[in-house]
């Protein structure tokens, strides 16, 4: 194999003009967010925090009128629910038809047949643009065996780096398969089309202490998958590597003022609307695999 | 026109001896709360911070009984769920039977058709005492024009001291057709019935950049609505600037720390706890339409 | 009567070997939570907090395969709706089956006809190993005039150390007549079982102005129970002496900084965070009643 990492800096990794939080920003994208009731209140506000704006909908009779104000739809399966299943559908279609953005994020796809078959169905009736989730819920889409553990990764699946080039390998079949970017949250996050393969190496081991991490990074890369089309890519990436910069200093604050998770999800809360182009670019830890 | 605004301290607005939050806390008014997924848990918290009492209860098997055990009603359509309309009609009618006070906020009544009638219902079927909400929304309620995005308020259709006066007219204009009090929230508060208007000038831009603020403000009025039946219109006009103050010194405090939205929403809370009469006195910014 | 208190250190109370914290983080037990809306995202950051795993799931289609992937069940009646019940009672015929621990939170249960009749039922279907709430849930499980007030307790119902020993003599009924153990939660914690009774002074008047404490405590509880199994009444009495103790951590740093309850909120999640079996040992006031 010849598969190795080059480390971009911002310069590199963006076009030279391009500030990928300021446009989100300025374009104020509203999301439709069909999410689960548990992180929505989360969801809502992290998306409120980088300057895009939520709409939280899930009724089979107004999903379609919802989705058409929006700019982009964000399908998250935690909690799911068997009324909630036709309005994933409509609201699916009417985006595609639209051609808005979507994002799938199959939270604990591999801890009920309900979940699983829910997700063979969205992925056969509605096309996303981008997958989202833990490494144990890639390995459920792509019929690899996993020990999936609920709605957390199993350590048994982590990507290490002795691991992470015949990862990428499957998870670029993945993309090819679904024709969506896989994007995998984890010690080191993975976010691959089917040709290319982006590396991030932010975050922390905390951001699991609290819940809905993974579910308010599907929202903010909605907001971003709307403004930053044509770069689907590198946007998901630097989304990815925006919210582990952000746990990792929400980390460090936590820690100097010893306290507790309570106070890291507040902070993680605060650097997300503190963040901007210029702090990111000094904290980043993107590579691309060529 | 002849409109003119007069500045009011406590003194003037307040009869003597009223200590209107003072008596909410002495009488911990029980509220029933049906409203969305998204805020309800800052529902609760807002409502226990003032010193009332919140359940929230959604099931049509349930609803009257609830409604009984409480002094007043809050309904809130964000997130509408089409089992729950039922409840809402229910819930409402059983309030109105009882004499108890209800107030209506018509979250994203322009986002959808399921919102738009559902409201429409409402306003048929069960008497409102007060209807809150952005003027965005108030526009729908009236059949104006509006640019409704999503659940937040127009930019185009704000409130301004050039606007003030007009709005003023077709709002009492909706207070006259609903029988309700017509509070609006924005830059500038409006609280109207068919006859007077106060306005509000607390609160700041970053309240809209957490979400539930809203919602919060509607719970908390319903609490107020209970213990102040006799003086509804200054109890709504006071607690509108309760909210606004309490963000006015919720932002200065995330200022002052170089914190974000995440410390923004628990200082709000906070203050919202440590909030007086005496306090608001000195922040509070009322002003009489005459 | 002759019934006297024994104050308990941490070496009577637990074994000697026995660190009943580290322990659930060592096991990281998986918990389903059936549970309300309004607090199910604090019972999920408490439960991670302590070290636990939550799933939340309530759709009748997928309740038992949830609960078989998990250790152990929660069962929560606040907002409960009707599509959930028939989910309740899979999930806790599945878990009992599987002998899997589970509790029961009747959050409410006097407030309506629809929470008495499902608690009713609940209790003729599934054997709960512990039922956790107030002391006016537990009069009303008790058929025990009580004023139930909403979900609160009622002032009137407290109890004090006048009324304790009366006051277990029933709650020992309860429990031999529901097979469970009894935590009864308020300014004197009560824990029994048909023979033994322990009391807990920990906790503070502030946390009843924060929803969720209760819903947490038995999220929490839930977790040690998996763990603690052959130890259930001394688990779910350290559980209730590590919450309040928390609480009174909490009510203290919220006072020193001159917050509110929003900061008490964070600061409750965060000594969850940091609680341990070295600092609970320091504060907690457990007692034995014999």
């Amino acid at each position: 194999m010849s598969i190795k990492s080059i480390s971009l800096d911002i310069f590199f990794f963006c076009k030279e003009d391009e500030k990928m939080i300021e446009q989100v920003k300025n374009a104020k994208p509203l999301i439709h967010c069909i999410t689960n009731k548990v992180t929505m209140n989360d969801c809502a506000n992290a998306l409120l925090a980088i300057g895009g704006s939520p709409i939280m909908a899930d009724d089979e009779a107004e999903v379609e009128d919802i989705t058409s104000i929006c700019q982009g739809l964000l399908i998250n399966i935690g909690t799911l629910n068997q009324a909630t299943i036709p309005s994933m559908m409509k609201a699916g279609k009417k985006a595609n038809a639209l051609q808005h953005p979507v994002l799938l994020d199959p939270v604990g796809i591999g801890a009920s047949q309900l979940r699983y078959q829910t997700t063979q169905q969205l992925l056969k009736e509605v096309h996303f643009d981008v997958i989202r989730g833990n490494i144990s819920e890639m390995k459920v889409l792509m019929n690899i065996q996993s020990q999936s553990r609920g709605v957390d990764a199993n350590a048994s699946d982590s990507i290490t780096d002795e691991n992470l080039d015949e990862n990428i390998i499957w998870l670029q079949q993945l993309s090819s398969k679904t024709g969506a970017i896989i994007a995998v949250s984890g010690a080191i996050d993975v976010i691959v089309d089917s040709q290319n393969a982006y590396i991030v190496r932010n975050g922390c081991q905390e951001m699991s202490m609290i819940t809905g991490t993974g579910c308010m990074l599907s929202a903010i890369m909605s907001a971003f998958m709307v403004v930053h089309r044509q770069r689907l890519l590198e946007a998901c990436t630097y989304v990815s590597a925006l919210m582990g910069y952000c746990g990792e200093l929400a980390k460090n604050k936590m820690l100097v003022e010893k306290l507790g998770v309570g106070s890291l999800r507040v902070y993680l809360m605060d650097y997300l609307s503190l963040m901007n182009d210029g702090i990111l670019k000094e904290g980043m830890k993107i590579e691309k695999r060529c």
